[in-house]
C-alpha cells in the first residue's frame, strides 16, 4: 500500500521516478465516448514542463505524452487509459556526490527510514516529476468536466512576500509567475530572480477557483468534497497548508458574519468557499494553498550523511527558484480529478 | 458511496443521525489481544459530550458507549468491533418550525440538493453528533498507539480573537476552552459568553501535536500522512483550513530559512511539522486547524425556504457558542485513526 | 483489514458474533428515496431464521430487525442504514466443555492460528449467524433491484445424494428443502432426517437464477460480475464450489457446442450462464454452488485440543442437518448485493 | 470503476488491448529490498507466450518485459513497479471483415452493450493478451513468496475429455499440455489436434496446489482466502467454475466423511482444500477450475451483426485449440497475487 492510486471511481494509479525510464499513469473508470487526443493532454503538460521561462528550471524535458490504450478512433472506449512520458534529460551523475547526504527539505532521510533502500537520483519517486503523471490524468478529467460546464483556474496570489492586489484571471497565462495581477507579477519575478541569484528560493500562495459546479455534488462525513480536495492538495510535496473560503480568517469571525445568508438570488456571500457539509452549494469553489520555498538551493546548508556525520551541502543543478508557476497546472489537475470522481459518485448514489 | 468509511487497514464505518435511534461505528482491522473496556472509550466520549461547562450546549446526552462485538474477556479478538451510542435527549419538535427553511451555515440546502430528501431534525446525518462515533473509534486507536509510545494532544490556541501566548500543555484539561494558556483561556471564555449573550458565536484555531512517532511512517505520493491528516481534519464540518509546521507562513520564507537542517542530534528546526515527502521525520507532528464560528445562532438571519421564498430565521435551541473545546477530542481521535492506519500500512509494506 | 466489508458503491460492513450482543450491518451508498420498512427486511430474515421446520435447528432466535438510521418517514435518505439484530437464545455454557477442542470442519483451529485469541462460544465470528446481517442488507438491495425489474431465485437441486428432476420454481417455498421438485423434496427430507438420527449431516447443491438483468452490466478484467458472484458465494463458510452456466461440464465440450450462437431473437443457448467477458448478456444469470454437509454433528469424531493432545468430540447442540434450505435466502441476498453494486458502477462509468 | 485493479495491499492495476500499443501493469505495495530482474519476470511470460508448441497459437509475440520503475540496483525500492510489454505481431486487418459481427463465445456483444463503443481488433481489452500483465505481476509476487517458502503449481488434469490418472508434478513442464500424467498428455494432445483440424476446440480442467503456506493466513467473512481465489480465477475469461478441496463432491458426502479430523500429526484428511472459515489450515491449498473450449473456432457458426441481421461467421486467425497449457502460468500468477496480499493483510492486522 504505497499510496500510488487516487480516486475511487475515476481512479488513477501512477509510477515512475525522475531518473528511471519514465513516469506513467493508468486511468481507470474513464467515461466511454469522450473525444480526446494526445494534444489535449500535451497542452497541459506543456504548462507544467521545465524551461518555460527564466524562473523555471532549465532542464530540457520534452514531456511528450504517449497514449498506450483506452482510446480508439479518437474516442475513449471506457477501458483503462495507459499514459506514459519517457525520461530524457537525466544527468544522474549530478547526484553521485550527494548520494549519501540528506538534502535539507527533501525526503531523502524519510525515504531511507521508511524503505531501507533509496534511489538517490533526483529524489527518485519523491521528485516533483511525479506530478507530470497527475497533470496527464487531470487533462483527461478536464475533458469530462468540459461536458458538464465546469471550469478550473489556479493562479499565484502571493510569492516571495509580494501579494496580488487584483484578481484578473485574464492575465494569468501572460506572466511568468502565473499571477492574477500583472503589476505584482513583475515585482514577484524580480524578487524571485534576486533570491535565485543569492542561491536561495521563494515560497508563495496559490488560489484556485472552480466555476460551474452543480449544487449537491460531494459526499457527507469522511469523503466531503473539501476533505478530498485537501488531501489532493496536501499530497503535493510542496504544499504546507490549505484553506477554503474564509479559511483561517474564520477564526476571528462571528457566526453572524461567517454564515452565508440566502435570498431569492441564492447565497449572498461565499465564506463557505462553495461547500457546506462536504457538498457543493452551487457557488464557486474557492481554496488557497501555501507553497513552500523550493528545497533545492545552492546556498550552503548543514546536514548529516547516512552514517550520522555532519556535512555541508550545496544542491547544485537546475531547480525552480519558486514552485508557484509550475504547480498551478498540477493544482488544476488534482482539482479536476476530485471533481470527476465526485460527479461519478453522485451518479452511482442516485442510480 | 456516501463516504461513511475512513481508513484502509484500520477502517471505521459509521452510521446515525442526531435524532434517529443512535449513532454507531464498526471498526474493522483491530489488532487482536489489545486490552480494552467500555470505560476506556467512555473517557474520550465524556470529553466530547454536551453539558460539560457553561460554554457548551446544555443538551443532556449521557453518550453511554456499548461494545456490541469484537471484545472477549476484556481483549480485542481481531474481529470487527461494533460500538453504539443510543440517542436520548432529542427534542425533534424544536425543528418543526424550521423544517422548510435552510439554516445559514448548515448543510440543509446542500443535502436537499444532493439527496432530494432530508431528515430535517437536528441536521440529521450532518449533525456534529456524528463525530461521537469518531471519538469512540479513536479511543480504540489510541489504545493501540499507547503500545507504540505515541501521544496525541490538541488544544485551543485562539478563540474569539484572543490568542494564547504560552504553550502549557498541563493546563489544557483545566480550563473550559481547552486552551494551552490559562490566562488567555479566561479572556476567551469571557468573550465567548459575551457573544453567546448577543445570540452570536465565535471561531478559533486548534493546534495538535503528536509525539513519539517513529521516523519512516507514512506513504509517498497520494496517501502522504499529511494528506490523510488534512482529509481527516477537513472532514469535520466546522474546519475550514489546515496547516502543517510552518504552514501559511512558509509563503514568506526563503528556502534557506525553511529547510530544516540536520546535525548529529537530528533536525535543528521543525518547519516541516514532522513530515517530509508524506513520511514522518521522527520530530513532533504539528498542525493547526481553523474552526469556524458555530452556525447555529439565535440572532436573526435571512434565508429562503424550500420554495425559494425569503424568510428570516433564528436558530433557537441549545448550541455551543464556540466549537473549539468540544472539537478537540474529535481532532485527537481522527489523528489517532490516521496514525494507526499508517503504522499498519507500513507493516504490510515491509512484510 | 479483517474482511468485514463487501461491495464498492453499495457497500455493507458487518459486525457481530453468535454469542455476543448481536449482529449488525451498515449499508453505505443506499439510493435515496426508496420506500422501505422493517417488515420488508424481516420477511427475508424469517426465511433464514432457525426453527422453521423439523430439519432446521431448533434454536429460538426471533431475529427481529431494528433499523437504526438512514430511513426517514418510510423512505431511505441516502445516508447509511444501520441495522441490528440482538442475540437472544444463547446458551454459551453449551460450549464450555469444548472450548479447548478444535471441532472438525469448524474454523476453531484456523481462527486461533490467525488471531492468537478466540471467542469459542458458538463459533464466534465464524458462526453462520453472521449471515443474518447479509440477509438484512440483501433485503435492502432487493428493494432497489425491484425498481429495475430484476428477480433472484435460489433453490436446492440436490441434497443428501438426491437430485431434482424438474425445475418448478413455484414449489420452492412450499417444501422444507426449498427444492424445485416436490417429489424429490420429500425423498431429500426423509434422507436428511435419517442422517440426523444417526448424528450425521448432509451436503447439497443450490442453484440460483437471476432474471430481468439488462445486457451490459458488469465490469471487465478483475471485477467481472461472475468473479464478484464467485467471491460472494465462496465467502459463505459452507460453500466449496461454484459454477456458471455450463460449469464443469464445459471441460468436456467442444467450442462449437459451447459457444452460444445468436439469431434475430437473441442468444440461442445459454452455456455462458448469462455472462460473457464479465458482463451480462441479457440472458438469465445461472450458477450453482456446492454446500458442504454441516460440520456440527453429534457422531463421535477425533480431534486435538489446544495443547495438541488427541481427544474425541461430539458436537452436541442444535444444528441444521442440511444447510441448503437456510442458505438459500443468503445466496439470494449476496446476489442482490453484487447486482446493485454493479448497476451503480455502470451508472458511475457512464456519467 | 472498470475493474482493472486487483489486490488491496499488493495491488496491481493493468491496461492495454491486444491491438493497441502494448499491455502493462503497475504494482503498488511491493516489499522493498527484494532482488528481482527482468529475466525473473520474462521466465514466467515465456511460459504463457504464444507459439510454444504445435497446440498453441502461432502468433509471434516476443512478450519482452520492460521494468520502467520501482527497481534500483537490482532490488525493489518499495515504490510502484511499472511493467510494460509492447505489442508487435498485430494483424488488425484480420478483424476488418468481422468488425460488425458478434463472435459467438466472445465479449463483442456485451462490450458494445456496456460501453456503446468497442475496439473490435482482436477482442480489445477482453483479449486473453490482457493476462500477460497478470503473469508479469505474478512473477514479482512469486519472488516475495519464495522468501516465505510458498510454492504454487498448476497443471492440466483433464482436456478434450481425457483425464489424468496420476498426479506426477515432475512431468508438467515436459509435455505440451502441461498435464500431470505423461501418458494422458499424449492422448490429450492427439485429441486436441484432431479437434483443431476440424476447426473446433477443446475444454479442460486445471488443478492448482499451493504448498508451504502457514496456518492462519486469510481473512474471515467476505474476504476469505478461498473467496479471493475464486474471484481471481473466475476473473479469467475462460474459467466457468472453481472448486476447493472436495468441491462439488461434498454435495454427496456426510458430515462424518467430510469433516477433516485431527490427530497429533495434524489434519488426517484435506477435504477442506487447505482452508477453513476463509483461513489456511497449513495443509496444501487445492482447487480446480473448469476451462471452457476456445471461443475462436474456424467452423462456421451463426450470429448477428450490429444491426441485428443474421450472419454466419468463421473466426479465422491463429488461436489456441485448447487454453489449458497457456492458462496455467496465469492461474499460478493470480494465486501468487492473492497469497502475497493475504500475507500482507495478516501483517497489518497483527501490527
Amino acid at each position: 500500500m504505497s499510496g500510488s492510486s487516487f480516486g475511487k471511481l475515476f481512479k488513477i494509479t501512477t509510477f515512475g521516478e525522475s531518473h528511471g525510464k519514465g513516469v506513467g499513469v493508468i486511468i481507470d473508470g474513464v467515461t466511454p465516448g469522450i473525444l480526446i487526443s494526445e494534444s489535449d493532454i500535451q497542452h497541459q503538460l506543456d504548462r507544467r514542463k521545465p524551461g518555460q521561462s527564466s524562473i523555471t528550471t532549465q532542464r530540457k524535458e520534452s514531456d511528450k505524452i504517449h497514449i498506450l490504450s483506452g482510446v480508439f478512433e479518437g474516442k475513449t472506449t471506457g477501458t483503462p487509459m495507459g499514459l506514459i512520458l519517457y525520461n530524457e534529460d537525466q544527468i544522474s551523475s549530478d547526484y553521485n556526490s550527494i548520494k549519501d547526504l540528506f538534502r535539507p527539505g527533501h525526503a531523502d532521510y524519510t525515504y531511507l527510514q521508511k524503505y531501507g533502500v533509496r534511489d538517490h537520483r533526483g529524489s527518485g519517486r519523491a521528485s516533483g516529476r511525479e506530478t507530470s503523471a497527475r497533470v496527464a490524468a487531470g487533462a483527461v478529467a478536464m475533458k469530462i468536466l468540459e461536458t458538464k460546464g465546469v471550469n478550473i483556474t489556479a493562479y499565484t496570489i502571493k510569492a516571495a512576500g509580494i501579494s496580488c492586489v487584483r484578481r484578473d484571471l485574464q492575465v494569468i497565462e501572460q506572466n511568468d509567475m502565473r499571477a492574477c495581477d500583472s503589476k505584482a507579477a513583475i515585482a514577484m519575478k524580480k524578487r524571485v530572480i534576486a533570491l535565485a541569484d543569492e542561491g536561495d528560493s521563494a515560497g508563495g500562495i496559490v488560489e484556485c477557483i472552480v466555476t460551474g459546479v452543480n449544487p449537491g455534488i460531494g459526499e457527507p462525513v469522511f469523503d466531503k468534497i473539501d476533505a478530498e480536495l485537501a488531501k489532493a492538495m496536501v499530497s503535493l510535496g510542496a504544499v504546507k497548508a490549505i484553506e477554503f473560503g474564509s479559511g483561517f480568517a474564520c477564526a476571528d469571525m462571528k457566526g453572524s458574519e461567517h454564515n452565508d445568508g440566502m435570498d431569492r438570488n441564492g447565497f449572498k456571500t461565499n465564506n463557505a468557499g462553495g461547500i457546506i457539509g462536504g457538498i457543493t452549494t452551487g457557488e464557486d469553489i474557492i481554496f488557497r494553498i501555501a507553497v513552500k520555498p523550493t528545497s533545492s538551493i545552492s546556498k550552503k546548508q548543514t546536514t548529516i550523511n547516512i552514517d550520522g556525520k555532519e556535512r555541508s551541502i550545496k544542491t547544485e543543478g537546475r531547480h525552480d527558484p519558486c514552485i508557484c508557476p509550475r504547480i498551478i497546472p498540477v493544482v488544476e489537475a488534482m482539482t479536476a480529478l476530485v471533481l470527476v470522481d465526485m460527479y461519478k459518485r453522485e451518479a452511482a448514489l442516485l442510480s
